[in-house]
């Protein structure tokens, strides 16, 4: 199929820079807080809902939706009745890591009541 | 004064994890995309309005408010009438350039159609 190079990624909303990207899909208060949590461990939708931060459950589904969507994360069914899934990162997701410890290295730099939290797996 | 180490940080408003305090400053679609404005040398409230994305203007105050307030930037006036500000990058701000960077190099990756801007100042 022919592309436009020129034209404007669906992925891109407001315009092809990729810092407008890349918040049109992570610009939010939740969704790299999701992310953060499959660093640390957490793959089902119980285990996500008890962050710290207390996440709406449907912001939770919207979020999981969107980061499915854009290949961030995908799920495996993990148990029949009733259905449940397993969310993991995909190398997409995981290549997020760089992002993560860079913001946390300047968060603990810039707020001192905030956990250390250098050793992101 | 006595400081209560325990207490959630006035900046950290869910809870103390650094990604959730840095989502609390910066967790929106705008915020970082005025950064990355005056990392390219925009300076002037008239400069950071003509963005790509059509930033409007009653949010690009509110975020030049926050940033201010927060320490990432600062402003000198440098025109008495009318009076006229220019924006700045803190050290604090400057330290954002690795954020800004590995973002850039994710979202360079896995949308092509995005600019190449690998070369943030």
């Amino acid at each position: 199929m022919k592309q436009n190079k020129t034209s404007i990624s669906s992925k891109c909303k407001r315009s092809r820079c990729p810092v407008a990207c890349m918040l049109d899909i992570l610009g939010d208060k939740w969704t790299l807080l999701v992310v953060r949590d499959m660093f640390f461990g957490k793959h089902t939708f119980k285990e996500l809902q008890q962050s710290m931060e207390k996440i709406p459950s449907n912001i939770l589904a919207d979020r999981l939706k969107r980061l499915q969507k854009e290949k961030i994360i995908d799920r495996t069914l993990y148990q029949e009745r009733p259905r449940r899934y397993a969310y993991n990162l995909t190398q997409k997701g995981l290549d997020l890591k760089p992002v993560m410890q860079s913001l946390i290295a300047w968060s603990n730099k810039y707020n001192p009541d905030t956990y250390d939290m250098s050793k992101v797996k």
